[in-house]
């Protein structure tokens, strides 16, 4: 029984020491097999090509948060992500951080700070601004708990309307969910039903002049449905941690949107500790037979 | 007995339909003062230059949350500041966000989106960062509970070294409570004591490459010493909801510098209803002889 680690260098020392004090047996990359029957983990952001190659494997264990770049499993290899307190608050706080930037008017503000202008504008309170998260999992949760601490009138949308201390809409009521949504905040999983979901459709259903901040991926957006609602003033503003594609050209339009502000996918990083005690927790699960810690539903895609 | 209105047009409606509610007498501006001896007390940014002229004088109120502003009040004459819930957390928020901001690199990423950059740097969790509130007063305690509540590292400091609920340090121990700050909020009020701390004395005692959030008053800002703080890198970034002067000219080098970001004294604006009963409170406890809410201390001048 051995997990076989495929991600970055820098990483490896951290853990290899905690595999080490578990005397769990740790493979760093594919040259260093020598018995493939021994492989029965691999933690990876992209899994070899041939998986058919390590006929035990039991699991693949994304080192990220998301599954959404992993292709299908074979037959009888379960999907795991990682599940880290450390990411999730780091995604909470970028979330805090947008949502009250939006709030209180910085693009603006950063746009006349740019031809040197003194001028301000009304402030509002912050519980007379609507927020929508769409997606009210492990981070949602979070972001939903922060945000109403500071007073926004915060609802959630989550496929089972379950999650989260806000008043809740399910997938079947995103109308009205929409509507009430002067801040939408996406948080959702990239799925088959989730891709392409900040796009016109969405952004029509908003209140008028409404603000976007998008922490989910990349593909959730359709960046020219963005454009236009930027343009005809339906979206005021948005700010963003992912974009479509990543890196964002140098010479892209949304760099200088004045109402866009960008950050280059790091609303999270995997600690290197967390994330090793997370991939240990997952073997020592396999072998004891209990539930994997962060396991997919590879038939919802998250 | 009534209140002599100095404010601003705008918020007048308001406060004659409070006062009217209540039966206590609003005079709007002193064009319309019959009898002078009517006045027993005066809200305003600024002073009628005179206040000999109403002998019954009993209390200057002052319509935003600090006070330095005012000249010396005759004797016999209290001072008090406008208490509000809403002022008290938009302040909060924008502390909260500003916070946010410096920790997660906000004007380094900014300032790369001007060059369509996409570079990451690595995150930190909210709990490997020391910040330090000057000033644990009705809006310091409110920003340390947020801050402790996203996992932020916070200690206060205040005159009696009393208020919040964070560890606090006293005026007289400066020096531990700098060099435990890797970000420096500042919310005194603007007094002797306080005028021109943020200077290079303060600075030089702070971690190098800590960030500096300042939403009290201009005046506690040197801005040359703010400048070398920055070139040197003893400061690594800077949000500023005050600068020395204000307005901020056009051509001034802090609107260029891009580790400074800067909103234009918008931290709070004073909701009129609440202005409005909080200064009917005020007139009623003058009558009912009870304590006047707001009260300041004018030998310490907050
Ligand atoms: N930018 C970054 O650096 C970064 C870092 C980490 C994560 N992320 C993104 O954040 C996402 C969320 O992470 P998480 O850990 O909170 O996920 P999670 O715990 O799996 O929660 C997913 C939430 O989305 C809901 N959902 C899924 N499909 C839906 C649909 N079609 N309609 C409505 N709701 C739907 C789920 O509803 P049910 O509970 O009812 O199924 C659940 O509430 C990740 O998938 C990733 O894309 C980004
Ligand atoms: N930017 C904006 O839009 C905006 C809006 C509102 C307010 N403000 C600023 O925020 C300031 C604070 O407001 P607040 O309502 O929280 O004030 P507050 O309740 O009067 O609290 C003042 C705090 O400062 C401490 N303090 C005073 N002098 C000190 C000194 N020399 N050394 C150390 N600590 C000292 C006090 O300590 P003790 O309790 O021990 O006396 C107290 O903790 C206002 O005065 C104003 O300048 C700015």
């Amino acid at each position: 029984m051995a997990l076989l680690y495929l991600s970055t260098s820098a990483r490896l020392p951290v853990w290899k020491t905690i595999f080490n004090e578990a005397g769990v047996t740790l493979i760093a990359g594919e040259d260093a097999v020598n018995d493939p029957l021994e492989v029965t983990a691999i933690a990876c952001w992209t899994p070899p090509a041939d998986l058919t190659r390590y006929p035990n494997l039991r699991v693949v264990l994304s080192v990220g948060a998301g599954v959404d770049h992993l292709p299908p499993m074979p037959q009888g290899v379960a999907l795991a992500r990682t599940l880290a307190p450390g990411i999730e608050a780091m995604v909470r706080d970028w979330v805090v951080m947008a949502t009250l930037m939006l709030h209180r008017d910085m693009p603006k503000y950063l746009d006349q700070g740019r031809g040197g202008l003194w001028q301000g504008h009304p402030v509002r309170l912050a519980s007379a601004r609507r927020v929508g998260i769409l997606g009210m999992g492990r981070i949602g949760g979070l972001v939903a708990d922060s945000l109403s601490a500071l007073g926004f009138d915060v609802a959630g949308l989550s496929r089972s309307g379950q999650g989260g201390a806000v008043p809740l809409f399910t997938a079947e009521q995103t109308g009205a969910f929409f509507a009430r949504s002067d801040l939408l905040i996406c948080l959702l999983p990239l799925t088959d039903a989730t891709r392409g979901i900040l796009g016109a459709r969405t952004f029509a259903a908003l209140p008028r002049g409404a603000g976007l901040i998008h922490a989910g991926r990349g593909a959730h957006l359709d960046m020219q449905a963005l454009r236009a609602a930027l343009e005809g003033g339906q979206l005021s503003a948005a700010m963003l941690d992912v974009t479509d594609p990543e890196p964002l050209p140098r010479d892209h339009w949304l760099w200088r949107d004045p109402r866009v502000i960008i950050t280059p996918h790091v609303a999270a990083q995997t600690d290197a500790t967390e994330g090793a005690r997370h991939a240990l927790a997952v073997v020592q699960a396999l072998r004891s037979g209990a539930p994997l810690p962060g396991l997919v539903d590879q038939a919802k895609g998250y």
